[in-house]
């Protein structure tokens, strides 16, 4: 392994969402809540612990959360006692139920919980110890393949940094909005994977420029991508969100790279508010404007985005925040939507790890 | 005067950002720097407070710190206990200068200071309480001037507002960004003229709704905008600067005022850093997109927005002002420009004290 490789196996080790502890007793997480400001990886033994840890979203990111969750159940179905499968299964039952509801709204927590206890099933003639060995390998199981599907997304996306970087002669300036990197999956991230990529492939951090938008309300852009961009060593740089026009009529971006929560049948996308913004920007200074996604993504039940629905959330999350007092008057209305739909005509691609799909998107 | 009127005059004489004190004896200002969470005039007597007001931001925006200038010199000049008039003027001119180092970029500042001088050259034949008199006339007239201009701009755009209510048989939405307010001029505003003259033509503030950028990174449209119009009745509301482009989406937004710093002779627009964006968003859903501004804002020896330079400020602005701790990483690059230039392409058109100027621009 060369020293390039050796140091970006080390900022994994370092930042790396969620991984198995080494005595295979925890789930050792990163604790979210504390970055940018203290890097402090954390074990989960319990069951109160993992919960507690998903609630308070010390770990977040729907593929983060679904390997948090399949690491958790592995490491606490050793804890159960019972030798009769029923009674192991009531036992195991009980645990997944209750990590289960640790955050309501978080389908790809269901999706692994439900994928752990089919496992489970399918082993149900084994003993005990053989059914929990088969409970880690399935989890290592989601955890590989989530790093799988990012690897092959960023594989493609960085294909597209090679060619801005043979066409231009320089450092390709990426746009990104939001987190949809390493701390909300279980490796590369999803629009962070060809930078990542890029890195394993030999290129330094100052062969790419990443502006990061910091994501209001909740600042993720500044709190997370920008931290885990630089703690890998690329050349990273904050912006406001309003600041994204500037710096493309400054000829600063040649390419952006966005998350995605459900893409429809047509290509509608919902991401992060403010994402269909960064789309009708990259469309008038003629920015290539991609979306780096799981296939899993893709809701072929929902033919367009009209038949996303947006979540209101707090106004307290634009009016508060600050420090000393609220920046805003105490009653003010507020419109703060999680999301927004960027439409299919803005999108020049999706980078999914069957590759990338260019219009007229069909799915 | 009836009721309407009278409610809109007393939101004026709570609110409004400058204006001689009761007594004459002082400059009587709102203490912008303790807005929204408290609303607080204070009387400034001494030349170190105005100074100090001026450098503090108490009173900001370019037009109110020229009246505030005004009137201070106004009300200094009386305490001036020099007869001769060379002594007088000495003095005058002390005080003069040390007020315009308060803000060293603050042109309209030097504007209003030298306008007061040639006011006071001008009388140097009379006895000094003859000047004392002309100099509260200059600084009354410079104050009415700027009212009577926002006055021009707030009619010529409430035609507009009126038209969409006429078509559309609703209350117009209207978006705006940073603050072109009465906080920055000494009364109407620009951008936000058209709302107050359509409350003092009799319309109630839910005959319009606002929606405010909160406009990152130093939150002029939380802090100041929604602040006023919400004390002005007007049915407002705040939004994060990326949730723009998901309001228009929703249909929520008929028109855009905007304020402006500098108008290059084609009509390319430096304004609050943001502004750009909103063009852009505008164009892409087919919204008019106007600048209010006096015509004194159009610069006709600039060629176009490549002659204006933009100043980019602290990183800080952007990494801080969260509670706790910084919302960022600590050393980060960051890309922080004060303004951003709208292409004239973009501006369906400006509107000044002489009227509507629309495309082709050539000023």
């Amino acid at each position: 392994m060369n020293l390039k490789m050796k140091k970006i196996d080390d900022f994994f080790e370092k930042i790396i969402t969620v991984k198995l502890s080494d005595d295979g007793k925890a789930v050792n997480i990163i604790d979210q809540t504390l970055l940018p400001n203290e890097i402090k990886r954390i074990d989960l033994r319990t069951k109160e612990e993992i919960f507690e840890a998903i609630k308070k979203l010390r770990v977040r990111g729907a593929p983060a959360i679904g390997v948090t969750a399949a690491y958790g159940m592995a490491v606490l179905s050793r804890g159960i006692k019972e030798k009769d499968f029923d009674d192991f299964y009531k036992k195991y039952k009980e645990i997944s139920e209750y990590i289960s509801s640790s955050r309501p709204t978080a389908v790809n927590l269901f999706w692994a919980l439900s994928r752990m206890e089919d496992k489970l099933l399918s082993l149900k003639d084994k003993p005990v110890d053989e059914i929990v060995k088969g409970l880690f390998s399935e989890a290592e199981d989601i955890r590989n393949e989530d790093v799988e599907k990012s690897r092959w997304i960023g594989e493609a996306g960085f294909e597209l940094l090679k060619e801005i970087r043979e066409k231009t002669g320089r450092a390709p300036g990426i746009l990104t909005h939001c987190n949809a990197g390493t701390l909300a999956t279980a490796k590369y991230g999803t629009a962070t994977a060809p930078m990542y990529i890029a890195l394993e492939k030999g290129w330094s951090g100052q062969d790419m420029h990443v502006y990061c938008d910091e994501t209001r309300p909740l600042l993720q852009g500044a709190r997370l991508t920008a931290f885990e961009l630089s703690e890998a060593g690329i050349d990273t740089t904050l912006q406001c969100d309003n600041m994204a026009s500037a710096l493309m009529a400054a000829g600063k971006i040649d390419i952006v790279f966005v998350g995605c929560d459900r893409v429809a049948a047509n290509g509608d996308s919902a991401n992060k508010i403010g994402t269909s913004g960064v789309a009708i920007l990259a469309k008038h200074y003629g920015i290539p404007f991609y979306i780096c996604a799981p296939d899993s993504t893709i809701d072929r039940e929902t033919k367009d985005g009209s038949g996303i629905e947006i979540a209101m959330r707090s106004p307290d999350e634009v009016r508060e925040m600050w420090y000393e007092k609220p920046m805003a008057p105490e009653n003010i209305s507020v419109y703060n939507p999680a999301f927004d739909v960027t439409p299919a005509e803005l999108i020049t691609g999706f980078i999914t790890e069957k590759g990338v799909v260019t219009p007229p998107f069909g799915f």
